[in-house]
Parts: C-alpha cells; sequence; structure tokens
C-alpha cells in the first residue's frame, strides 16, 4: 500500500515538472518551441495559442516523432489516415488561425524511415518519439478564421487587412 | 440568345470577383498569400512581386495543387519534366528575385499522394487544386538579381551589400 | 617547371577568390545566405556562427547537393549513413546552437532525383553539386546549448528565457 502511493507520488512529481518545464521562448521573430518524448504536437500548439493569445501564427518545425496523415477523400469525404512511427520529422510547415472560437491546426509534413523513403502529407496529429521536435513560430498581428468554403469542399483561410 | 448573355454577364462577374479577391495580407514578418483551385502559383507571386515592388523575397508554403516538377539533364541542359495532379503540397521553399527586370522565382517542393509517397524537386510549376494554398512571404530590402554562372551552367542569386 | 608555378599561383588566386566571395548578406529577417559549387554546407554554417557569433539561428534552404543522412539505430547507438549524390535539396529545416563553445548544427532535409523520388531525414552533411544552395537564416538574439539528455539519449536544445 505505501508503495503504491509512493509511485502515485513521484508519477505525480514527474508530470508536473513536466508541465512546468519550458516549453517554448520568446524571440525576435516569434518563439522557439521544444518538445520532448511523449508531448503531443497538436496540444502543445493549442495551449500555445491559447496562453499567448495568438491572433495567428505560422510555423516549421522537425525532429523525431509518431506522425499520423489523411488523406481526403472526395468520395467519403473523410481522411483515409495512415500511421508512421519512430522517424524522422524531415519538414513540416503549418498555419494556425481560429475556427468559431477554437484554435485551427493546419499542418503538412514529411517523415523519412530507416530506409530514408520520404513520406507524408496532412498531418492528423503527432507525437514525440525518442528525441525532441523543434519549431519556429512566427506570430502574425491580425487574427484569422478558417471557414468552410462550399465551392471547394475545404476549410479555407480568410484573410482580412 | 438572352440565356447565352446572361451566362457570359454571370461569368464575367464570377471572373470580376475572383480577381477582386484578397489574394494576400501584410503581416509583421512579411505577407501571407491564400491562393484557391484554380490559382495558378507563379502568376500570383509574379503579380506580387511586381505590385508591391518586392526587391527580393524567401517563401514557404503548402497547400493542395497540381504541380509540375523538372530534373535538370546535364545532357539535354533542359528539364525533364513530371506532373502530379491533386497531391498534397507537403512542404514548399523558395526565393524570388529579378533577371533583366523580370521576375525571377526559385521554387523547390514536396508532393504526397494517397499512398502518402512523397515525390518532389524543382517546381516548374503549380495551381491550386480542391482546396488551397498558403504562403508566407519573407520580404528583404535588397534587389537580388539572378545571373547565369557559366562555370557551374547555372542561374545562381548574386548577393550583394 | 615555369608552367607548374603559374598553375600554383592561378589555383591558389581561384581559391583566394572564393573565400573572399561573399556567401551571405544581411536582410531584415536575418541572413540570405548564397552557396555553390564545391562548398561544404557545414562548414559554411559554422563559419557564419563564429564570425556573426550568433547566440542560436533556425533556418531552411534548397538548392542542388551531394547529402548524407544519417538514421539513428538505437542498437548500435550511431547513425546508419547513406548518401544521395547529385540532387536536388526539396527542403532543409534546421536550428544552430552551441554545445561547450562548439557549434553545434541539426539539420532535417528531403532530397529528389531524376525519377522525383523523396529520400530525407537527419543531415549527417552535405555539399553544394553543380548549382547552388539558397539559405535563410533567421537569428535569435538568445543563446541556445543542446545538451545530451540521458532520459531519450538523445541532444535536446535546451530553452531559456
Amino acid at each position: 500500500m505505501k508503495r503504491v502511493m509512493f509511485l502515485v507520488l513521484i508519477s505525480l512529481c514527474v508530470s508536473m515538472a513536466a508541465n512546468a518545464q519550458t516549453r517554448y521562448v520568446k524571440v525576435p521573430a516569434g518563439y522557439l518551441m521544444v518538445l520532448r518524448q511523449g508531448d503531443d504536437l497538436f496540444t502543445q500548439l493549442e495551449a500555445f495559442m491559447l496562453k499567448e493569445k495568438a491572433p495567428a501564427v505560422n510555423f516549421t518545425g522537425m525532429g523525431f516523432v509518431n506522425a499520423r496523415f489523411g488523406f481526403f477523400n472526395q468520395q467519403t469525404k473523410e481522411y483515409d489516415p495512415r500511421s508512421f512511427d519512430n522517424v524522422e520529422l524531415a519538414s513540416m510547415q503549418g498555419t494556425i488561425g481560429w475556427q468559431q472560437d477554437s484554435v485551427s491546426i493546419h499542418a503538412h509534413g514529411v517523415v523519412t524511415d530507416k530506409t530514408f523513403q520520404a513520406y507524408g502529407g496532412h498531418l492528423l496529429g503527432a507525437t514525440v518519439s525518442t528525441g525532441s521536435l523543434e519549431i519556429m513560430i512566427t506570430v502574425h498581428d491580425k487574427r484569422f478564421e478558417r471557414a468552410k468554403e462550399e465551392s471547394i469542399g475545404a476549410n479555407v483561410l480568410q484573410l482580412k487587412d
């Protein structure tokens, strides 16, 4: 019983330490974010947007991840998914805006495995694998909303001056 | 006859609306550009350069496109082309300078299809497919010219202070 | 004998001219670097960091290269390498910090050959092939150090305010 409580205490401490960990710092060009093993990419980007009240951002990134991509199926109107585990994130580019008060993340990436072959596309999600994920975030001064445009059947970032 | 005139009028209006559409806005880091289905990437980048009289720019981007790549053939001194339609543009990076008063675009990209396999290289051109194409443009304060350097047989961006 | 001395003199001049060549210029967003055939990517990035005393940077790039990638082997704790010669560098992203007073470069890239197939991952090194390599460098105002984190067995960029 004591042992269980001890383990619970330890894991609480580890979890608190993980949450207290600095995941991004301000730099002149925006923010530099470093995620570590187990961190969820979209969760951390969303937390950043809410905490910093960023109107909209562009970002690039690279690291070592478990990634899930989706290719939009015009018939089913859903993303056909495929996962790639323990792969290098060779490249990532994305934008974040808002959609009905929710953070709206759009990210594309390219991953490579031990054969160096490359795969990628529209990111449905990613977690950091054994290693880290470095992200450069550029902040805009205008709030951009994403809205469904029926004519092309896709969510599109709405620009406004 | 009336019906034909009506259709012509409608398509004129649609086309004017499309041209009047905001394709980019100024942000602290440069410009954010959003292209839509049917837009031609190089045409829009050239229009941007001429309208904004940008001395030179770097850009990154991602979206859903029809892309045409070329691999330089050292024998024929021409680009062997290959097209990829309805693919995710997983990554794009480029620079734009000037060459003898013409806009000179140099862009590389990576595209992925429904198998998530990645292809890419030197972009000869691209149009937006069903969706959009988001581009982040960083503007420089110096005019950079591209010039053919015979020693390496390639067009190279000329730096100057 | 005279001919040999003449050739030595000529190659000395060429080499001095190459070294004197402007490889990067300051722009509002940071620095734009252009490397040419034969230039070594990591050597030039390191020279830049030391000369400009940059605390830390992010960079993106593209060009035509000979690249060497490595995939980390968890068993041997070493990178299994593979080289790709005369390929388009379709995309490159990286960060540079410091590790025990040495420049610490972390770069990922995607390359494509004449079949347009894409490969890539963690870059062990690259030289410019017949053409050039254009790099956009964003400079941070804080010195970031990379340190080995035993818990994940990887070098991680340490953030600090």
